[in-house]
């Protein structure tokens, strides 16, 4: 259930693959007003609380990471910021965890599929316990939010722009302040692919996907002329983690991508060691949880990428 | 002053500038011993709190970053790790950020040198002023802690190696255990620049640099085989910084350094107009409290990189 009540409501049916300008809105509405959104899941719903991993190896990838919308903000024009401040999540209390083929930072390394079903208490957000060890503070965010590229044609919901989209910013929850560019008329706006939880990099490509329907507020900056998204966050982002500290690894090196791999792929070491778990569970288990920093970036020519997994998930 | 009395001491003189394994230890230490270091700051005694322009002009980059060391811990062999528990930090109460030319995240930007000479109080490390605006908080940490490589011959200390160094992560702080991968016989441990406070990325080269003395006990893990350094926090890691949440810019695309130069670029951007400060100025600020951070690394072909600025200095 929701703290507010909206001045509109978008339902899953009214969602689309993919962005495109020539999308036609859903709804037009004015600065000011507040719309609760009912996305399906990044599965396209294709995947459920009893699935398993036969229902992962039988995904289309067509029907993946739809988003619901797009709103038409009256008034937005190109150069100006839509910004939405997020409200509300109510979440579903069940998710999915994936390492999918071909797809996460260790894809070369992490070749088979693999599925894990999480339930959880949508009302107190308990930590959601992990089949393989481990329990998962919870912080629902929405993965995909943003607006309508400029450029005509048919693009891909996988990587986000600079209006934003799929960028899996873990802080995209409750009570942050999203500034998005905009460029077409209107901004078109879409949201879906939530999450019931994520940490920084999402390393295994999937984080607690998990449906939560979304309450925002929308309203017009003029002229903001963004160059990327940027946001406000109205606390702490990281206490529901960080209470007993961290075990970090680190991967050091010329190249950033680089040490980001070294860094989880040791972690993934000391976790599958330590608690007796299969490395796609231990991976799967960092994506969901675990945050990539970049500690240092100035050390010519090497730099330092480390890998954050919060102790309170076995402590 | 330092709550402990340790079992050694190193003194300022007994130090060394780069790495090399046949540096002459300074001491040998068995494990379970503890040492209290006085390492110079970063600039080898070169600046003070006096210091101006004019000194940092003069800097003889040969002298910089000397390290108080080696320490040879008996026992120690390739393949062990030595776990270092920092013990404790006394911070001197003053330390200098600079920009300088040819260092930095965004070095083709910022060509000319600035110096900023703060002061603070080392026993209740409340937030320091910072001229042109903002209060820092401070956490006491040291940016270059290691030990020798197997590799014969003299190695610039600027890089950070498998064996720790200059890593600048700004979780070496009290209470931390680090686990550093030995090279040679006895580790050949040294520590030095130390930092009154950074962010995570320490984005203009240089961070509080500030002379404080070290307490550090020594032990050994026979057979760690460690790929790279790893460490242990015992409790949260930036609560001194996330009270008030952050700001935060983006930066997306398909390369993590891009990313994190168009994050701190629109940092930098925000605070200079919202607060009427100089870019360089901005710049400074960022290097000593923001943080990089990996949001996403895996939709492709576009990352996210995000920059999170603590509202706290200035709310």
């Amino acid at each position: 259930m929701h703290k507010h009540v909206c001045n509109h409501t978008i339902h899953d049916h009214q969602c689309h693959f993919g962005w495109n300008r020539d999308n036609p809105p859903v709804i037009r509405i004015a600065p000011g007003e507040t719309v609760e959104f009912h996305p399906v899941d990044s599965s396209g719903g294709q995947l459920n609380a009893r699935s398993t991993l036969a229902d992962l190896n039988a995904l289309d990838f067509g029907k993946v990471n739809p988003v619901a919308g797009p709103v038409y903000i009256e008034g937005a024009e190109p150069g100006d910021a839509i910004k939405v401040t997020l409200l509300d999540f109510a979440p579903s209390g069940w998710g999915w965890t994936a390492n999918i083929p071909g797809f996460g930072l260790l894809a070369d390394q992490f070749k088979d599929p693999a599925l894990h079903i999480w339930k959880y208490d949508a009302t107190s957000l308990a930590p959601a316990m992990f089949g393989p060890g481990g329990r998962v503070p919870l912080k629902p965010f929405c993965g995909t939010i943003g607006l309508a590229p400029a450029e005509a044609g048919q693009h891909s919901v996988v990587p986000p722009r600079r209006m934003g989209g799929n960028m899996d910013i873990r802080d995209m929850a409750a009570g942050t302040e999203l500034y998005l560019p905009v460029e077409v008329a209107g901004g078109l706006f879409s949201v879906g692919d939530t999450h019931a939880c994520q940490g920084d990099g999402e390393v295994c490509g999937t984080a607690i996907e998990s449906p939560c329907s979304v309450q925002a507020k929308f309203e017009l900056v003029k002229n903001a002329n963004l160059p990327f998204p940027r946001f406000t966050t109205p606390g702490p982002v990281s206490r529901h983690l960080d209470v007993k500290g961290y075990e970090v690894t680190t991967g050091i090196g010329p190249d950033l991508m680089e040490g980001a791999k070294a860094a989880v792929s040791g972690m993934i070491d000391l976790l599958s060691r330590r608690y007796n778990m299969n490395a796609v569970d231990a991976y799967m288990l960092c994506s969901v949880c675990g945050d990539l920093r970049i500690s240092e970036v100035v050390d010519m020519p090497n730099w330092v990428v480390s890998f954050y997994f919060p102790r309170v998930v076995f402590e």
